[in-house]
């Protein structure tokens, strides 16, 4: 079937594997290339069902197996590409054109299909793409078959087809479990924390498809306040009181969780932000502004790298190197070691100060990255949707997490609907558009 | 773009419509580039809906020039597929794969995806489709759109999507009207006669998707009866009394209708059917045999055809021969003309009636087709779902339109779960699963 | 039992009923009396579903025998009451009071309370109450039944308890169908007339017990409308286009009608229509009036009356007098006829219009009635209501039915939710809330 | 109004207490009156709010005086009583007879009906009723108000009104939150807890009215088993395995609890039970056995009250006397002490066991009880719904609950429908069904 080395070895490599020990895999592709064939058709949801009952038998191993059977034996035929993209070329007519996206699309697409048919199928075939992410280190190749599982689930998990629900106490324990077991960001530590943040000044809000009911694909976890919020804790704390409704005028997103790792990297979370953000302003005609707590998670790990890789500080500014020097006499050890020692230096933090937020403010920035956009997937996000970025807050989150993460240092991004796209250009052009206060910290 | 002649006259020709006198097509045209561009990320569902917004401005005109643009601008550049073909031929590896199909896909299926998030934009869509399909005849080229459109509308339709709904004399009234207006095969007169089709003896079943939550996809309506029935009318009269229950011990699909246009193409009546058949299995377990009541609607003109081309008679039996011989000195003359004169000739008809059955037998077994199968879509659709053809009832539809299209023939197939995939594979290769009276009426 | 003579002969009467040839009810009221004893509790609900079985065999003769045991053997016994009665008398505290209740509640009170604990009680109870208004009649003592059968709906079916629901085009058909069935005002023809007023310019509301959950008990129709209606017509003509909702300034409730026979002299209709009102206000905040358009089905025969009574006529002022000379003239003879003639005799009917409004308004204001009060049914409940008598429309209704009720009049009522409660007072001693306009009329 | 010397004092006393610091109760009762006259009726359900609302507002000490209002002010007339029994007592008519239950019925019972009409009435009627049982002890005399709640809440709250509802995991925290708050028998100690009393070997249904939809009035929670479950640790266990579904052939009720204390002596526990059973009869055809593990609330204080009351042994037999001075002999003092002492106790318990084990059967079978049955409220309550005591489990409960209250003694009731009537009427008539093993016990 492959023309190349590359193709040969990976064939006879899966030969190999597909002697008397890989039995279950083995007839799990039988039953898929059935599937795909004519045969399959008059009994399609049946078929579908039985395809997936095999693969529910596999180990880890055994989906391996499979994983690499999809790569080798459901590509496209390069001959046959070729040979199409050739007529094509010299006709670019409809007979043409649908030869060549027939021979062009690999066979596994329309596999994956043909399994969705089966009841529960959508399920199972996000929950095999949670194990074939698993499974991509050790075979880079299989990016090809991620990539047919993300292009399909993109357009299943299309946002017009996404219902956005509000979750709150009078929500189901089953769904509200899943959102304790989820949280991403800061860890809900039980039924009590979980209710707090379903009271009348919180909103929380889920993303679901009419395919898994049951299951929320991200929520979003909103604060109706009366300033921008400075730090973590006060949002999440139990005992704190519930704001009166008359004070609020201003929504803070400060938590954001995906709830199916299958469907990572299928865009949700921005349009998410968006829909909130929309029917905030519809419920509550006083709230008018829309900002993030947001995490910094990769500060220190830029931070160690900064300290360590000396020549880097050549492309950075003066006010920046001097900062890394100060930070580097205050707490630059303690950055090694745990928790714990930081913690205890506190008043070592303190005394370089300025300098952690100089730094901080730089990391966000992207000072010294090649493109000058950081690399912090956080502020990537929020950026690329077209937020601002607007004030650093040192003491955000002095949780271990906090700590560990980014020396407690949390960040404020602002989602203003008249600039939401010119940001976003300006972001996919280079620039970070930020507040004067956050910029002059980098001098 | 396009290297091909034929690819730069179109073109040209969209250029020349693309004067002033098609203002809003051209900016509908730049709105759909300007959502693929990255610009459009930031605010994806906005632009959408603009997006659409201006579509839905479109007169008739207009649209046929938007579907030229999406063929002719929107289509996969040959240079580029050429290109990435060629690499991945050479290696044929996940990134020569991601080139490829990036470069095969038609532009016009990622615009249809972003245009989908907008709200209501798969309904949009859909009614997009309708349009484009009255549009085909006037530009065969327009397929290629429409293969896209199919393509994703496939996708999105899957059966793993779709939901089965009961439709009873508890449904909200909206609905049912839509029942009324869309029934396909044997007109729904109103209320009263929907009234009947929903009572303890009958069920009507609705696929939706939750996308279009208020509209039925697809309705098949089903009789509970204690023999395969022979006619129609009696299964729809108004007056007939409900059977009861105990005595139910076959389910007779007698009517399946479309109710979306835009849809045409995308199968669902295969799964509906079987879905339906389980649904009664489980609600009736005494209920053991599923047949259809359908009309034949090609019998008549195919019989015109066969009395005309005298030469064609060469491929068929002399039975058939014979048969033809004698319909032609009975009914000849009549059939070329109006129901009131084919009603008037009864006595003629009875005279010519075996010879009618033995040719309308022929027609459903294919005889003298090229391959071998009848061009029924009727008998095409329930053989290749599986079923048997198993008995023809010359007096199954004596309505205006029973006669006009096929001369009060009906037909009943049954589907036996058994025999339903054997069946289907024997009607791919060419061969009619027939019960043995209806083989033994050619002689 | 029962001490009194009129006891005993009830008892004989009974007694003679109950012989072999009443047996079915004869082993009913055992039935009931084994449920009222401590016998029944262990097992309540099945004790009452099989009461309710044994009444569900019955005759209407079988029936009325048994509403006669209600009277006479379910009643309290007056020489236990008097006693208790005297007890109380001397010492009236909780003891003495409660030994007084327990012994002046007839026992059919707690018969039909433990009735209702069967599935479907409530529903059988209504409609067993339908057949003892039926059987009034034929002895006027079952008005002591009756009496408990009101008292006990009445405190069930209290507005507390009852649910408002809209009803529109998204409504199940089977609850449409009710509607159809159940208008007591206005004839709907169909679905047709039916669909036209549920649509944007029209309302339908209501009131629901969550006992009979798929039957309405009562509904309102109203129509916003921008100007006080003066015919019914147009209000329910299926051809109408219906009016923009920028338009709308005034809700007329055009229809009432009460769908259970079972819960007469029940009062419902007050609280719908206010609770209507409120939600209308809050839906269209520019709605600011509530008005009627309601028939005046005494008319015609209280004219009748008036025209052939001589003597009456002394107690009415001049103006009425001489209209009811010129009404004589005109059309008396006509109005002994048929709705043809009356048809017919428009021209003469024009003749004597001043008159007939005269005399309508007359008939309305109570002219010449004992208590100053007209006995117009529909009348008394809105102005009991609270509301004002605000126009007379002398071609309100020109169907048969309003020919022959009301010679065409109709009236509208004005709610005004700040003189509500001064117009009720008033109307309650004895003072109708009118317009100066209708006063007018009757000089 | 009154003509006792006790009804003028009550009058006096409450027109005292009505002076210028009873504002508020004053104002309320003249607010009731006005409900109460004709004035009211044309705008009920906003003077029954306003009514309510004025409640609302009353302090403890206004509420009781308010309560003291409804018992002064609002009873019948005794004299007006009087007349209308002798005038029924003359001629037992309808008339008569309606004039009588208009003058015995306390006009407080029309009141809480009018009240009822304002939106969340019944809630409020109920929390209402709630304070006066608190407040009871204070007048006796208030009893003849509660006897007028509760004959109103025992005709609304009818079983044939009541909703049963399956709690699961599924349903709304916010009323799962009310289990965990209510939960009478078995405290639950949190969601985990919870949760696994709601997995698929657990069952618990609740009773729900219209009126109060969001607030459960009474459950229980039942455990599917194999055999009679003798100890009440291992079945609410979180740790506990649920059990596969085809072993299941007993239900055991395990735990039954209001959740409305307004509501109290409103008989529903009984009507539940038997709908549960009829439930899962329906749900596993092969649960054929249905019993519960109750507690012995009054055992031990029985037990102190027997010790201590030595002339009171001279009505029960040897066997229990023996056993009286062997359980005195071996833990008697103890009896006196706290639960540690007890606890600390065990092997002086395990040396009286036998006694201890007579003892319980003696008190459960009503030994030495004037009437010959059991004080016990939940013996009672179960040998009142027709259940069999089958057998005492002396380590049934070993918590501090359970040895405070008996001595960690629980006892299963079996529900067999074949002769739950029987079994009550015996117990109606003072003889208690226990099975020989029990009954064996007291020798």
């Amino acid at each position: 079937m492959f023309g190349s080395i590359k193709g040969i070895r990976a064939i006879r490599d899966t030969a190999r594997r597909f002697g008397s020990e890989y039995a279950k895999p083995r007839k799990l592709v039988k039953a898929c290339k059935q599937l795909l064939s004519e045969r399959g058709e008059a009994s399609g949801v049946s078929h579908a069902q039985e395809t997936l009952a095999l693969y529910a038998e596999l180990s880890r191993e055994d989906q391996l197996v499979f994983f690499l059977a999809l790569k080798n034996e459901f590509s496209p035929d390069p001959q046959q590409v070729l040979a199409t993209a050739t007529a094509y070329a010299t006709s670019p007519d409809s007979a043409h054109l649908a030869a060549l996206t027939r021979a062009a699309e690999p066979a596994r697409q329309e596999l994956l299909r043909r399994l969705n048919r089966a009841p529960g199928g959508t399920r199972t075939i996000v929950s095999m793409r949670e194990r074939l992410l698993d499974a991509l280190p050790r075979d880079r190749e299989l990016q090809q078959v991620d990539d047919d599982f993300h292009h399909l689930l993109q357009s299943w998990f299309n946002p017009g087809f996404l219902r956005i629900a509000r979750v709150d106490w009078n929500t189901p324990a089953t769904l509200l479990e899943q959102l304790i077991r989820h949280e991403a960001v800061d860890e809900i530590r039980g039924w009590n924390d979980l209710r707090r943040r379903l009271q009348g000044d919180r909103r929380c809000f889920a993303f679901f498809h009419p395919a898994l009911p049951d299951e929320p694909l991200i929520f979003v976890e909103v604060a109706l306040l009366n300033e921008m919020p400075a730090a973590i804790e006060p949002l999440i704390t139990v005992d704190s009181e519930p704001n009166p409704a008359a004070d609020f005028n201003l929504a803070a997103f400060y938590s954001i969780s995906n709830c199916q790792p299958g469907l990572r990297g299928i865009s949700m979370g921005n349009f998410l932000i968006k829909q909130v953000a929309g029917l905030l302003a519809a419920e509550f005609p006083r709230v008018k502004r829309f900002c993030t707590l947001s995490p910094i998670p990769g500060f220190r790990d830029w931070l160690r790298r900064m300290l360590a890789e000396a020549g880097r500080a050549d492309t950075v500014s003066q006010t920046v190197r001097q900062s890394l020097d100060g930070v580097q006499r205050a707490i630059g050890p303690l950055l090694e070691k745990g928790v714990n020692e930081l913690r205890a230096a506190d008043r070592l933090r303190e005394k370089c100060a300025k300098d952690l937020e100089c730094l901080c403010a730089a990391y966000l920035l992207g000072v010294g990255e090649p493109d000058g956009v950081t690399r912090d997937p956080v502020a990537r996000f929020h950026l690329n949707n077209g937020a601002r970025m607007d004030r650093l807050n040192p003491a955000g989150d002095l949780s271990d997490k906090g700590l560990k993460q980014s020396l407690g240092f949390m960040v404020n991004y602002v989602y203003d609907l008249k600039t939401i796209e010119r940001n976003h250009e300006k972001f996919v052009s280079g620039t970070t558009e930020a507040s004067k206060q956050v910029r002059a910290l980098v001098g």
